[in-house]
């Protein structure tokens, strides 16, 4: 059962956030559409305890957003599903809106269509094609405002553009 | 001071969840997008405790999300403000994306172009008009699967057709 904290509370923005509202959890679903996908990655990245990430990823793959895949005898890859993968224009607006709002100096993180370079807009379209982009085909890279001090091996990883939702490598 | 609790994280997306991540705090902001503004109408449509409310409150206004307006000595209206009004997409992808998956039988709420009265699609765009409507242009009103037994003044005055913040009079 997920949790219910919004008890009594029909309408489906409550009902969304049992599922992702919880602390940390729309930030293990950003790592997964830059393409982390093991659980000792998350931990580096996020530098959160083990027993809440274990207990959100329950809480995902629970409600469909994640599968986990073998990949080796009792080691699993963690995956959007494709429920999941359309968590992207919210995961997309609560990072714009925090450029927008919350950061000085120009973006920590820029996102452009990868068919042909274009920087996305507010609303995630592509104002050179004027098609919205599915995820696979956004292009991440490091903003002037992001960090160079985390040396974790996904801060490392994403330091290079790289294409959401394929593996950092 | 806001909350810290993503230290280390540098992502505008930790940032924006300082502010809107917290429990409660986006069921909040939805109700001010509803229209509501004042304290004891957030309590009783949200069944929340007082000093929760008080608190999330507090940080939504130390953030320039929210801003109180006298309206009678020692009275204030909550409305959002500019940068509050910024967050409908995250708002509306939130239940576009619960309608989608966590309900069944038809949406809780219903949105459309209030200038033509075309329902929205799922990215928030009016597909007669061709624009992507600012909240106040959107009206809401119940879908089939809106419960009829919450009793509050809010859920009874959103029982009809309402413009997004508008008063609920």
């Amino acid at each position: 059962m997920l949790h219910r904290d919004y008890d009594g509370q029909t309408c489906s923005i409550a009902r969304t956030l049992e599922v992702v509202g919880e602390r940390w959890t729309l930030l293990v679903v950003r790592d997964l559409f830059f393409g982390v996908r093991r659980f000792g990655e998350l931990q580096a990245h996020l530098d959160m305890p083990r027993a809440v990430l274990t207990a959100r990823l329950a809480t995902l793959v629970e409600a469909g957003v994640v599968e986990r895949r073998p990949y080796a005898p009792g080691r699993d890859d963690l995956l959007l599903t494709e429920r999941g993968r359309e968590l992207w224009p919210v995961v997309h607006q609560l990072m714009q809106w925090g450029e927008r709002h919350l950061v000085d100096g120009g973006a920590v993180r820029l996102f452009s269509h990868a068919a042909c370079g274009t920087g996305l807009d507010a609303v995630g379209t592509c104002p050179a094609c004027g098609v919205t982009p599915a995820p696979a085909d956004v292009e991440t890279r490091p903003g002037p405002s992001a960090s160079p001090l985390r040396q974790d091996a996904v801060s490392r990883a994403l330091r290079a553009p790289h294409r959401l939702l394929t593996p950092l490598g």
